[in-house]
């Protein structure tokens, strides 16, 4: 059989339903530019970085002592730190998909042995439950993370199968789910876990196997939330919004509650609704995600406005200085547009894609890979401090990137999605390729007229210049769609025509031949952008955004004493400069009032500058240092 | 011996060397108005409400399981149930000094027994700690607040004392204060309570007993804090800052961290302070008063901006959608503020404690003075759920007030200060009185020339109109001062001259006699204040406050149908109503935009309406509603 048809190729989800079909590391991958640099920091830094602080911190031993009965009061780290080996497992077996090398896959094997001796008989597998001396396996359902962290090494057993290898952890990941499906199926307990995930890997081992028992358990998760379940197993301190678990996901409005939680359960629910064919599930999950967008959404793609539970605030409510956007949340938002994307066709979610990989996710990794951003806010009015390298660290708000964290999911998601970022960037039909994302990488996959490779090169996202050079071509019309941000609507040219304006994409529609370059040119001059007046926070400011980069203003760029919090500036004063946009800023000497509320607004003196701006993902590269993203109009 | 130089009688606190005076509830007592429904309210509902709650979910009950061994696995409630049962007892108190209840007298000497029965041999009085079964003692000394709840204590017994009764709890008070002495002394354990109050109460019992050795146990707390002295026994999730054990509070710049602990903790600073003559340790306090008065306190006088961790943000990061602003935290600033008064005489404390009290304390309980807020937002963007009456609440913030909650300390707080709330209304030197907050009060106090009675009468807040009446007065010249708070600075009339004008207050001195009325007017008019250009999150809004008075935009006064967050206003159509101030608003019908940032602000529909305005402290008595303080400027 076809590796396509056995479902033994493609990235991290394949829908059988969708209108597109998503390409695996066989078929597409980076070949160079912005994204081969975040790649290459990623496998050379970040996976070893990963895996020796959580080897000298005891996460993996976890496993070693729960295989030798010696965990019970020997338990390192939180209830949930087995995701992030399995995390990292994820990352690993994507890499070595994308790129073979004997000694990260002799670090692999090593690694997926020492947490396969730990399942036990009956095919359960998590270290911080159900042995002698620990707490029943279930037992807090709410909090404990159990079937997350399950559904965690189903996602990276998937990434194992994806990338052409059926060894341990998928025969581990096919015992543990035949456990869930005995303790959790038809005729088991009416549960569900306090954290959603465990739905997503749960259909793709589904789509592997075939084996439908998991798509049910999936199905029966996602159908058994909203509706009080966990609250009737404990007491939930943040209230059922908070696990999603107040309203069915498909009589939902809108996304609420914890970010994270939110957005892999409406994820698994896609997922779900791909398989059975429930429209009405995708509908309202696409609802709630155009709400959500709408008005619950940061300019960087960040989700999640509350640093108290981690949840999404009220409707407009957005503050940029407390701004949570959890790096795992920007994460979850890119596999939630990816489901609509592949199910839909519709280029407006991979707009939102480009926008979060490129602002809120990237921003949390330190350009060496070894230290990340747990939130992102969009305004640091205080320098923050520097972490030491070797000091674990709460989720410190006034603190910049750090090593490592007692809760510390951000840093393997975002190991386990750069190694995979490429298999997001284009799809395919029977009839053509979608490209999505733009960079330098190479396609080469099967369409229903033959083999078709094509390879695409920019300078994205800092030139706006886009080439598809056709390698090889079948002897036939193929479609070539173009995706056009929302920002480049009406502005971007095409090097030949006719083709199909459709607003968010451009289309071709011949023979390709080898030899033909197509070009595609996008405007990525600086520009202003202004916020619904009922985004309270940020009324009368404006940002800047140049192509798909948000901008920041960074007091590494102004006069020495002066912070961000002090300026204002006119947005007519934007202009491009060689290195990024130029905005010339108004420092208020603002007087120190005994009370700063008045009847008339203070009058100060003034000072300019010339500053440049800087990407989003950048910042907080150059030491502590004050930064905003969206500057006040100045008066 | 006269009472007056015995310490027993005067207010709750009753400094040594201060400028002023504090009057004792036999000096002074609000006889109507606005006040005395206040108080009324709190008397005969308030008092009950707390008893019967803490009655029926056991928190009094764990007194008499303590006293009779059976507390072990049957303590209801967290860790600092204690501290309410004293606040009631302080509210009880300050209660029955001002009017004496014989069935009030019952009640709280049968609880004062209740509590009695559980103190144990050497002294030590908690219910959560220390028996068989339970934690050690101060085996969790970052969290479990048990000096915390002695400090709560022994300000019960103060008000007990300063009432005039030397009786059970005074005494109880004495033997756990012996005990804090040996055990936390100079010669005991150098640590500190993770959360500040008892240095208040220690003090102010080493006021009443004259034994140093209180106040030199109050000045180790002070002088120990700071240091990471909590850190180097336990491990602290929000950091050293949360618990103002980062800096030493004489070095510290401003408020910071956990805002009820900062502003316990200064307090009993000054008190320590005023004892022992360290006029450094309070300027230090005076200037972080004053940074924090400039820059990180709410128009309402709400004090914390996180609810992450109950605490101040940074300076000017001051959202009023997610205004913490404990009710708590307002009282402590309260108590604050009327210690810097006192040590300094200057009214600019006296002006906040205005602002705190009308605004931020009195929104906090319902008009039946049965459901408090917990926390007082100064934006309500969604209607919040109505509690049920017989429910424990979260601090929720998104429900109406709630009659009872899991961390209850607003309630008795609320309690305490309303029973004796009119002790902050007036001060006295030997040479004259000093008025500070205006309504209905008599004082009856002795001068060094002798006896003066006052009558003040006023319709305040809702009237600027203050009359002083002379009921009797010494054959000598009195000084008479009669505050003018900041926002009538230059607007106050005074009937009579020659009058010294000091800007913050009005100074007449002249021989008193009876039937003499002096009269001051305030302009309580509507006006339109502004915020500081730093305040990022009401930038171009207004607000209106009229008198000492912040008012709101409530829905309930609004179109059905339209909520305060689609509303805007030109500052220009304030005027006044009989009934509060008028708005003329413009509701912007925005349109539902797929992406809330756009190239251009949006222009949209416009329908106006004319809005009565009502007192921030009178919201949400008419049902789910939204409400805001600061309205957007039309453009």
């Amino acid at each position: 059989m076809h590796p396509l048809l056995t479902g033994l190729t493609g990235g991290p989800v394949r829908p059988s339903h969708g209108l597109l079909r998503p390409l695996g590391t066989d078929e597409i991958c980076i070949t160079g530019g912005f994204w081969a640099h975040k790649q290459r920091v990623n496998s050379e830094a970040t996976l070893a970085h990963c895996e020796e602080w959580m080897e000298r911190i005891g996460w993996i031993g976890n496993f070693d002592r729960a295989a030798s009965g010696t965990i019970a009061d020997h338990h390192a780290g939180i209830e949930f730190v087995d995701s992030e080996v399995y995390k990292l497992l994820e990352a690993m077996a994507w890499e070595l998909g994308r790129e073979p090398d004997a000694a990260l896959e002799a670090r692999y094997t090593a690694l997926v042995a020492r947490v396969a001796a730990a399942q036990e008989e009956d095919g359960y597998l998590h270290t911080s439950f159900g042995r002698p001396g620990q707490p029943a396996r279930y037992s807090n359902l709410e909090f404990g993370h159990e079937l997350y962290c399950f559904g965690h090494l189903f996602q990276a057993a998937v990434a194992r199968l994806r990338t052409g290898h059926d060894d341990v952890l998928p025969q581990v990941a096919r015992r543990l789910a035949d456990h869930v499906h005995a303790e959790f199926g038809p005729s088991g307990r009416a549960a569900v876990c306090g954290h959603p995930e465990i739905e997503m890997g749960l259909v793709e081992l589904s789509r592997i196997t075939g084996d439908a028992r998991h798509l049910e358990q999936a199905r029966l998760f996602i159908e058994r939330r909203g509706r009080g379940t966990l609250r009737s197993s404990s007491f939930g301190p943040f209230g059922d919004e908070y696990f999603q678990d107040d309203v069915p996901i498909r009589e939902a409005e809108t996304m609420r509650g914890h970010a994270v939680r939110a957005l892999y359960l409406a994820s698994g629910a896609l997922d779900v609704a791909d398989e059975t064919g429930d429209t009405a599930l995708t509908e309202a999950v696409a609802q709630q995600w155009a709400n959500a967008v709408g008005r619950r959404t940061y300019l960087t793609g960040g989700a999640g406005s509350h640093h108290q539970d981690e949840a999404y605030g009220d409707d407009f409510e957005l503050p940029p200085d407390r701004a949570y956007a959890e790096t795992c949340a920007g994460i979850a938002s890119v596999m939630l547009s990816w489901r609509l994307l592949l199910a839909t066709g519709a280029e407006q979610y991979a707009d939102l894609i480009e926008r979060t990989l490129l602002n809120n996710v990237l921003a949390s990794p330190r350009e060496d890979g070894r230290a990340f951003f747990y939130t992102n806010t969009l305004h640091q009015r205080t320098p923050g401090s520097v972490p030491t390298e070797h000091e674990l660290s709460h989720r410190a708000e006034s603190s910049l990137r750090a090593p490592w964290f007692e809760v510390s999911c951000c840093p393997t998601n975002v190991a386990r999605t750069l190694a995979s970022v490429g298999l997001y960037f284009a799809t395919a039909t029977g009839s053509g390729v979608q490209l999505h994302q733009y960079g330098d990488y190479r396609i080469d996959t099967q369409l229903d007229a033959g083999r078709i490779r094509l390879q695409v090169r920019s300078g994205y996202p800092f030139d706006g210049a886009v080439e598809v050079a056709v390698l090889e071509a079948p002897d036939a019309e193929v479609d070539l769609r173009l995706r056009v941000p929302a920002w480049a609507a009406g502005a971007a040219s095409l090097s030949e025509q006719p083709a199909v304006d459709a607003g968010t994409h451009l289309e071709l529609r011949r023979v390709l031949a080898p030899g033909d370059v197509i070009r595609l040119e996008l405007p990525i001059q600086p520009r202003v952008t202004w916020p619904d007046r009922r985004i309270d926070a940020i009324r009368g400011d404006f940002a800047v955004e140049a192509g798909p980069l948000v901008m920041v203003l960074e007091s590494a760029d102004l006069p020495a004493g002066w912070s961000v919090n002090e300026v204002e500036a006119d947005a007519a004063s934007i202009v491009a400069g060689a290195d990024g946009p130029r905005v010339t800023v108004t420092r208020r000497a603002d007087p120190d009032a005994a009370w700063p509320y008045a009847p008339h607004p203070a009058r100060t003196e003034r000072e300019h500058h010339t500053a440049r701006m800087i990407p989003y993902h950048a910042w907080a590269n150059r030491g502590p240092s004050t930064m905003r993203v969206w500057i006040p109009q100045a008066e």
